[in-house]
């Protein structure tokens, strides 16, 4: 794959089975170097309520979203399922105002720290994780991973 | 990995562009039907302390990594550098006894609630998030996404 001289990101490269940038961006080249992405070229946003911590949902952002997230303050995600970018907020007034961003050890996921105006999930929820799972397994300490019966 | 008997989800299929699983698993398939996957079938878990709230790590979940989490209580993840399997503190002993789980509401995420022994990341920090980026502008109420010079 060539890639430029000049600290373009992504710029007229196709997307890299190995998780490269899928589209041209302004991210810093020293961030963007340092991002683990999806077949797709997508970080996992874990966005939180930044005094409650609570979680309130996963977005996908690649570069250039996380670029104008950093840049504008408002958290701007890639929707995988209208290819298009999206500010959170925008049609709903469900903003999301921006405190801070960590990007994780392996590069492959950031936590956004918001302060969230209303409901985060388009259901009207606070959060979208409201469909528990039935965990069948007990496991603690003194438990070495045998499956009790 | 030849798994017996049903129900298989994914048995015998390819990888799905679309995002199907991308390997055999006796998940329940009411719970595989509402997953939405990257390209290379996974989901996104993450994973909090269940007391505390703290955020620990994301990591990711193919179909049979989220049967073995629910069914054994232990937090089993797929290895995207490793192409395998891996249980929390299998090695490390920083295990991850699982409190519950829940799904978002488009499918694509997890939150997964533990108990954490020790530090969640292999860098022997308490979380994996401990990288700050720059966040350079500000919004806020009252802002309606104008950037701040």
């Amino acid at each position: 794959m060539p890639v430029p001289d000049a600290p373009v990101t992504g710029a007229e490269r196709s997307p890299d089975p190995a998780g490269g940038p899928a589209r041209p961006s302004r991210l810093d080249p020293a961030v963007a170097a340092r991002l683990r992405r999806t077949p797709d070229g997508l970080v996992a946003a874990v966005v939180r309520q930044h005094d409650s911590g609570e979680v309130l949902m996963v977005a996908w952002m690649d570069d250039e979203a996380l670029h104008r997230t950093l840049t504008t303050g408002r958290a701007t995600y890639w929707s995988r399922s209208r290819n298009e970018y999206w500010v959170k907020g925008a049609t709903s007034g469900h903003h999301q105002y921006v405190r801070s961003v960590a990007l994780d050890c392996d590069g492959d996921a950031l936590l956004v720290s918001v302060d969230q105006v209303g409901p985060a999930c388009h259901t009207g929820q606070r959060t979208c994780f409201h469909t528990d799972l039935p965990v069948t397994g007990v496991a603690g300490p003194g438990d070495d991973g045998r499956v009790r019966a």
